[in-house]
């Protein structure tokens, strides 16, 4: 084992927030891009925290927002790395909304967002390994080079017959 | 033809930006989650203005970042509704970025939002009819089947085998 | 025990933020009153969970900053309610600050902020009772009546000679 | 007297506000927290003005918040110094909320803030003495060395036994 | 005298700010439009308090920028009102910048903001009479109509030749 | 022709803004210093692309507001040089706003800002000329040094006697 590989929970990363008034559209629900700035900044800190070094973001997976959180609600982010490649890292967002007099908290939405580690001057380092423990994390970590694939093909950077992984998901086509 | 549907020039939208210190990351670069903030404010209001509704965002597709923006630097975002399904519209939002210095405008990023129109009640509204006219828009059209298909299966909600329109993408695998 | 009575690990509140260049002053440390800021955001949110209801802060304790926190560091905050009184909650907030590439994380400062739930036409309403658990909330929760009493004394509300809980710590003058 | 001894009046600040929706908590009340991120704003302006040098928060005295501020309102700050230690200066803040129908104008909350001054290394630098004038000036300039002896206690930084100038607070004890 | 008619003292309004990195441009200088900004704040607070209405800002007259002001100095806005028309107010706004180290204050600018009251329905109301005391006072009420004239004229809504007032300002043109 | 001289057209700006409630005052409008704040952010990326260097707002001509603009609705900004002078350059900013449910776009004021180029040293610098191509641009040109003369006497700069170009406007006075 690389002596700097590293397990999820040691940068693992929560955020709690409430939804504040210039938070809102003019239905008085959470803007989905105030949200994406939100799962940004969680994520980029458990980044920051894998990697001990400043991060950007270099792709966000598709991202879907089941219900609409409202005005006062609580939100809560979690991000866990689940994989490192060769200079990019993985990271799983989660977020959960809460209806204050209800207690009722919804999982609101989830997505992977991928970050690169730059030197002072702007080149991409090598990141420490993942060493997943729980159950979830090894799923994360094995679904990760899928993952991957999928995204260098929707960059245009992979052709959909190399990507092997994906067969899985897509062998019925 | 519907008397409702409409041009995508009919709600294109522009907005410049310029890359103020408290959007930047520790490399003084701008954060991904700042850009994807504003590309939702532009998208969003280039949904407000196709259906004449308050909208929320329903999804976002893969977004990846290709070279870092400067502080100082100026943003050109661009949105162009693509396509309208029974109750969602899909938005291609298009980010630029530019050296003063120069003069050097770089294409940053695109990426495909779907927002759905909501009534007071928060219940979904048929969105009008979208008619692409130049090249360009005909083959965003086209393509919104497929794109569409993409994001049901990764969101669990359709099987792989039943999207006929990814097999284009996916036939060889 | 009160039905409603919670324990603190219910409305315990982790948030964690990165230090961006607005939150600086000219030194390029965090502002003091940007984390009060934060911490008064977290204790209202640990307090809004507890009660169900939307909350105001009643007052602050002494708040003593050990080091400065520099831009780029990432702050955690951490809020768990200790006691409740008839109308009012004692929250107790530590903040971590830690530094990104040599992962040192230090203590930098704590505070209890205490807060009054109200309803719709602005009165105080009772709090559910809070039992602590481990031997730290233990702790708290039995020293929350000293601290009340010197709150009290020190906005002019209790004489000195009736805080039979300030006692102890005041007995040798 | 010490050539850069200065009055309170050199170095007062006053601060106008209007809350605006952001400020604002569910129930359309400032939030606490905002309210302490401009007491410190005008505090570390006073503080700047009597040094001549970057300031930073060392503590801030028990703050208690008397009434709920409205959405709307105007606030006024006013922040004087009141006594300069070896390396750090205090200085009082006081708050008045105004209703702009009525024309009521409350007294909201007051405090003590404390700061430091440092050298551009972040050595903490000595401060120019402070000369009361008023009647007022002179109670608060007697009164800061009892403060400060409840501020070094409170930091488990001096023995209560210690706190000689305390002891008219607490003989009765 | 009209009961309600008030002096420009009971008005006044002093707003003092540290100027921070959001504020700047890329050559660490003040924006001017959050300049702008702060003062309209500062002059719509000093209508409302004149009024005792909700106010909207209807012009602003020629402002001009003397000299850069800089990332950490300290801004101090001051608001008068020097006279009222039938339903709209002008007040006279003064910015001065000071630098902490050299402790030198300079005038940066100034300018003439004119507000309307609105009544819930959004109907202009009538303003209560301007009393001038001080001959400063004095002078400023007494050119409050030939700025007036001024403002009309560029806004299209008087001939230069019903301008009696402006003679005096252009008479040898 | 100067090798450097450029088109209004190769600097032109757009930029679309959401009303959002942080923007608003108490009547639920847009306050006019968020929109002079825009109005400036549009007009300096007008200028830094014109001149490609840093650049310092100098003046803002007389703005007036003719309607209040609501809470969500749309802003667009639109920024086009008029001309340069020696060391600084004029540009001219309309503003719509924009009923999402009406689908009504008014015109909603309109100013001349001038912008100055700074090195890094803070010395003004040449600006590149500008060519007119449009009827538009042509009457905006002429019409500068009218404009011009106007700014230097109320900033009591020029004499009213000296102004010739003004002549025609007041002639008749």
């Amino acid at each position: 084992m690389n002596p700097q590989a590293r397990h999820p929970s040691e940068s693992m990363v929560i955020k709690s927030e409430l939804v504040l008034p210039n938070d809102t559209n003019t239905l008085n629900n959470l803007m989905g891009g105030r949200l994406m700035y939100l799962m940004d900044v969680v994520g980029a800190i458990c980044a920051l925290r894998h990697c001990s070094h400043g991060v950007v973001t270099a792709s966000v997976d598709n991202v879907s927002f089941k219900a609409p959180i409202a005005l006062g609600n609580i939100l809560t982010l979690e991000a866990k790395i689940t994989r490192a490649f060769h200079t990019s890292m993985e990271v799983h967002i989660e977020v959960w909304a809460e209806d204050v007099l209800s207690r009722v908290k919804t999982k609101s939405n989830e997505a992977f967002f991928t970050f690169v580690a730059l030197s002072a001057d702007k080149k991409p380092l090598p990141i420490p390994e993942v060493i997943p423990e729980t159950e979830r994390e090894k799923e994360l970590y094995a679904g990760a080079l899928r993952r991957r694939q999928l995204r260098l093909i929707l960059a245009g950077r992979m052709k959909p017959s190399e990507a092997t992984e994906l067969k899985a998901l897509f062998e019925n086509l």
